[in-house]
C-alpha cells in the first residue's frame, strides 16, 4: 500500500520509462500538491529514471509493476501501448484508483471502431464510464471522472484547431495534413528514428490510415455534422512539435471571415491554454508548454479555410494535458503544476 | 567578347553567388561539353566562388555584370529576382545569347497574371518566345528554343505530381500542401532563415497567397480543365529538399486505383528523371539529383488521391533542370553532367 | 520615474530584443518577487516581445532607452554589446540604479588585458566596484554589490569545470575545446547564422583569439596559479547549449583520481546549480536550466584529466545566472524564478 | 563462381546492409571499370538494397553469404564488424580475391596492441601481407597489395592532418578532440542513434578509451617518434561529417610557422584528395567527396599548434576511400569513379 501522511494525493506512473510516461513523473513530482508514487517499467525495470532521462532529474528507479504493492495510489497515469493498458487499468479501476490512460484503450466510445482500427478490445464495459480528456471541450465532465482518456497528440490539435467550426456546422469536406516531431514515434530504437534516417528529410508515414483519424472525426463529429476527413501525417526532423494544417471546404461558404474569427475568439478567449494568432501558428511557439496555438487564414481565391494548430506532442499532447485533467479530477486549479 | 577556340559552348552565370546560381556554375564547369564564362554577382563583386561555397570547388572571380564584355558567350544562365531578370534577358536575346532564366519572368504565359502577383512587367514582348522549361513536359519545345523559364521549385514538384492526373481530366478539388528546407528561401541572411528561427521549428508562411500558386494552375489548366487551387508552403529544419502532398478529389470517383497507376506508368515509365515510388515519397532519396519521386495513394474512405512529390529543390527545383534545359537547347543527352 | 506601489523591486532589461536579453526579460516577468520595469532596444523599438519571441509571453513594447524615464528603477540588466554597455551603466550607477551588465566591459579587473582584446574602455573608473558574477565563486561578494559582471558564457562553463582543479594549484598546461549552439552567437543575421551553413556542419572560429581567453585565465588563474591556456570554441548545428572539453595535464601526475574526484564533490555537493555526472556530460540535459553539469575523467594513458562542462548558453551561461546574480544582490533566495 | 564476360574486374561488397557497404556498393555499380558482384547481408538477407537505402539507387537483392558462389570475384569490399572481418578474409584470400577490408581486423601490425583493444585475434598470420589503406601514405605499397586494411575515419583524418608534423619529428604532445555525425555510429538503431538523443545534444563518448587511439598512435609514430596521445570523440546532430581539432605542443617551438606551413604545402600540393585551407576547416565543404581539408594554426600565445582535419566519415572516411584503394590495386587512375 503506497500512501502518505501529509494528505497529498499520490500518483503513480506506470510505464515511465517511454518520453511521455517519464515526462509526466516530472510533472508529478514537482507538482505543488501532487506527490509521485510508484513508477514502473518493464523492459527497463531496475534502471534509474534520471539516468535515462538526465533532463527530468527524477531520481527513482523503475520496479516492475506489482498490482499489490503499486495500486494504492490515489491515481495513476498509465502510459501503456493501445491494447496493454485496458487490462491494468481495469485493475486500478477494481481498487478505486483515479486513472489517466494516455493509450488509445478507451477514447473511441464504439467499440467495433476501435476493433475496425485498433485490437479486440479487453475491456469495453469500462468505455462507458471514461471521459474523454481534452479540457477545453469537457471541463466538468473530467471533473467528475474516475477515468480520463488522455486524446492522441494530433488530435489534440486538430479538435482544438476545428472545434469552432464543427460547432457551427461549417465544416464541409476537411483535409489535414500533420506534422511531427520525432518523439511522437515513441523512444523505440527503430530504423525509422535513427538519426540518420530522420535528418535532413521529410515524408509521410500510415498514409492513407493513421489511427488518429476516427478519434478526430468521433469528436468533431460530436460537435456538429458527422465527418469522414483525410488525414495524413508526416515526420519531421525535429525532437517535439507537432503542427497540424487543416484545409477545410466550408459547409456555407458565404460566412463573412470576420464572423468566423469571432467564433474562435469566442470559444478561446476565455481559455488559458489556447493561443489564437495572427501570423501563421508554429510549433517552436509552444515547445514545452501546455498550449496550442491557433491560427485561422481565408484562402479567398478558393473560398477555403486554412487553419493551424501547434502544440508540443508531449506536453498538451499527452504528458501536461494529463496533469491538466489530473488538477481538475482532484478539484486544483487546471493550471498547478504546468505552467 | 568570350569565346574559345575548342568549340565547346560557353555559358556565363548571371547571378552566381546565389545558392541556385553557384549550383549553376558548378554544374557548368564540370559538363563534359560546356565550357564556363564569365560568373557574375552584384554585391559579392570580386568574391571567388570558392570562397563562398568551398564545397563547390569553382575557383572563379565574380565579376560585376557588363553585357559588353559578358554577352559574348553562346548561352547564359540568369539567376536574379523577379522583375531584375527581364531587362538582362532582353539584352542578352538582342545579342544572340541563348538564355536558360531561373526568374518567373517568363514563366506565366499572361501579362495580367504576372502583374496581379509579381510586379509590372519590364519586358512582355518576350514572353511569346518563352518555352517553359520543364523538359517531362515539352521537350521538344525546349529543344528549339532560345529561352527557356525554368519553372520555380514547388511547381517542378507539383506539376509533375499531378500532370497524369490533370492530363486525364481528373482533377477536381486539389489541395497542395507544400513542405521545403531553407535553401528555398536564398542566401540572404534574415531573421526567417537564423538558424535558431528554423531550428526545432516548422510553420506555414506566405499564407495563402504564395506566387507559385498560378504557375501551378497555369500548368496542370493547360494539360487538362481550367482549375484553382489552394497552395500552401511551410519551412522546415533541413537544408535541401522539398515534398508537395497533393490532395485529389477526383472528378470522376469511379476510376479505378489500378487506372490511375496505369496512367502514372505510361506518363513516367521512360523518363529518366522520375521514380514511381509505392511507398511514401520522401526527400532524402532525391538529395543532391535531378529525379522528382512520386507515389501515389488512394484513400479509400473518402475516394481522395493523395499524391507525393520530392525534388532537391536546388537541383531538380532549379539548377540542375537548368543543365538539363541546356543540354536539350544544344542537342546534347538531357543526362550530360547531371548524373 | 518607474515604481510600482507593492513594494516589489523593479527591474528593467535594457537591450530585450536580443536573445539573452528576451530571455531575462521573460525571466524577471515571471519572477515570484520581482516586477518587470521598461523593456528597451534599439532597431526594434517599437515592436513587442512577443511578436519577436512568442515562446516567452512578454506581451511588452520594446521602447528607445531614454535615461530620464528609464533609470528609475530598482535595477537594470543591460544586455549591451562591450563597449556600448560602459557608458549606459555609468548612467545607471550614477542614478543609484543596481545593475548586472551582460557584457564583458566589466569582467576583466586588468584594463589593459580588457583593451588588448577588446577596444579603448570607456569608463574604467568603475571597474573596481564590478563583482564577477559567478555565484558559485563569489556568493558573499554578488550579494553586496552594486554593479556585477555577468560572466561570458563560455568562462562560466570552463571556470566552473575547473575551479576545483584551479584552487589546488593542479593545473599544469590546459586545452579548452569549445562546442556552442548558434545561439550563442546573437540574433542579428548573418552568413554564419544561416541556417544553410550551419546544417550538417561543425567548424571552429575565431581561432586562435576568442574573447573569453583572458576571462577564463583571469579567474582560474585568481583560484591558483597564472596560467596561459588554448581555447578554441566551434559552431555547431544546434540551437542552445555549450560544452567545453577540457584537456589537464596535471601539475602533479602523481595525485590519484579519487583525490581529485573529491576535490569537486567538495566544492560542488552543497551546489543547487552544479551537477556531477558519472558519464560525460552532454548539453540536453541542461537545456532551459540554471544548471552546470560537470565529469571529470582520467585518461590514465597519458596521465591528463579530461573534464566536461555542459549548460545553455542562454540560461546559466547568461540570462538564468544574472537573474541568479539579482537574487543575490536583493536578498533572494538565489535560486528564486529560476527553477 | 563470378565472373563476366567483358573483362572487367568484378568486386563484390560483403556486408551491403550497413551505411558504409550499402554505399561502396554504389561506388562499384557507378564506376568505370569495375562490376559489382555479389552484395551479401546477414539480417537483411532478401532485402533490396534500393529499398533500404533509395538514395542509392542500387537495385540488387542482399543475399546471405556463400563463399562458394561468392568469393569467384576479383576482388571483395569487406564490411563486417571487427573480429568477424578476419575469418571472411582469410576465405578471401585464400581463394585469391583481393579484398579491401573496412574493419579493424588488419590495421594494427602489432597484435598484442590489436588485442588489447579488441578481441583475440582470429587470424593473426594474415597481418603481414595487410597495407594499411590510406593512399597519401602508402600508394606504393597499395598498388602491389592483395589485402588492403582501410582506416578507421578519425585515424584518417588524424593522420592526413599530422603527418608533416610527424614525419618533421615535430609532435611533442597530442590532443585530438574529434566531433561526428552519426552515421559514424553505424545503422544499428539504438538508445544513443535515435532522433530525440541526438538533436539538440552534443557530448563526448568512449572517453577515455576509443579504439581509433592506437591505430593514430602506430600511423604516426611510424612516420616519425613514437607517441602517446589522448583521443576523445563527441557525437553532433548531424548525419554525415567528421571533424578533428588536434592540439599539438610542437617538441621544437622555435620553428616559424612559415616553416610549418610550408612542411604541409609539401606534403599536399600535389595529393588530389587533400586541400590545404586558410579558414578552419568546416564538414560540409567536403560532404560526400573523397577529400580530406585541413588547416593549420598558431596560437602565438601558449606556441601551440592547432590543426583541424575535416572528412565525410562515410566517403573518404570508409567507402571511397576504399574505391581508391582498389583503383591502386587494379592499376586505375586512382580518382576513377569517387569524383
Amino acid at each position: 500500500m503506497v500512501s502518505n501522511g501529509n494528505g497529498r494525493p499520490t500518483v503513480s506512473v506506470l510505464g515511465a520509462a517511454g518520453f511521455a510516461g517519464a515526462l509526466a513523473a516530472r510533472l508529478v513530482q514537482s507538482h505543488p500538491y501532487f506527490e509521485l508514487g510508484p513508477v514502473t517499467a518493464r523492459a527497463d525495470a531496475g534502471k534509474r529514471i534520471s539516468d535515462l532521462y538526465p533532463q527530468h532529474r527524477v531520481d527513482r528507479v523503475l520496479e516492475e509493476l506489482d498490482l499489490d504493492r503499486h495500486a494504492g495510489t490515489d491515481a495513476a497515469i498509465v502510459a501503456y501501448p493501445h491494447g496493454a493498458a485496458a487490462p491494468v487499468v481495469a485493475e486500478l479501476r477494481a481498487r478505486g484508483v483515479k486513472v489517466v490512460d494516455l493509450s488509445a484503450d478507451f477514447r473511441l466510445r464504439d467499440v467495433a471502431t476501435y476493433e475496425e482500427w485498433y485490437v479486440k478490445h479487453p475491456h469495453p464495459e469500462l468505455i462507458p464510464e471514461a471521459v474523454y480528456g481534452l479540457p477545453e471541450l469537457y471541463r466538468e465532465q473530467i471533473a467528475g471522472a474516475e477515468l480520463v482518456a488522455n486524446p492522441g497528440c494530433y488530435p489534440t490539435a486538430s479538435i482544438l484547431a476545428l472545434a469552432p467550426l464543427a460547432r457551427a456546422g461549417l465544416i464541409g469536406d476537411l483535409v489535414i495534413d500533420a506534422k511531427s516531431g520525432v518523439s511522437g514515434a515513441g523512444r523505440g530504437p527503430s530504423a525509422s528514428t535513427h538519426f540518420v534516417s530522420v535528418d535532413e528529410n521529410v515524408n509521410a508515414y500510415k498514409v492513407p490510415r493513421h489511427r488518429h483519424t476516427p478519434e478526430i472525426e468521433q469528436e468533431l463529429g460530436a460537435l456538429g455534422n458527422p465527418l469522414t476527413l483525410t488525414f495524413t501525417p508526416h515526420l519531421l526532423p525535429l525532437d517535439q512539435g507537432e503542427l497540424v494544417s487543416c484545409y477545410v471546404t466550408l459547409s456555407d461558404p458565404s460566412r463573412a471571415t470576420e464572423e468566423i474569427e469571432a467564433l474562435y475568439h469566442e470559444a478561446y478567449d476565455g481559455e488559458r491554454y489556447v493561443e489564437l494568432s495572427r501570423t501563421p501558428a508554429g510549433v517552436r511557439a509552444v515547445r514545452e508548454t501546455n498550449i496550442c496555438r491557433i491560427s485561422v487564414h481565408r484562402d479567398d481565391r478558393t473560398g477555403r479555410l486554412i487553419v493551424f494548430g501547434a502544440i508540443d506532442n508531449l506536453w498538451k499532447g499527452t504528458a501536461s494535458q494529463a496533469l491538466q485533467n489530473l488538477n481538475l479530477m482532484f478539484g486544483f486549479d487546471e493550471s498547478e503544476g504546468i505552467g
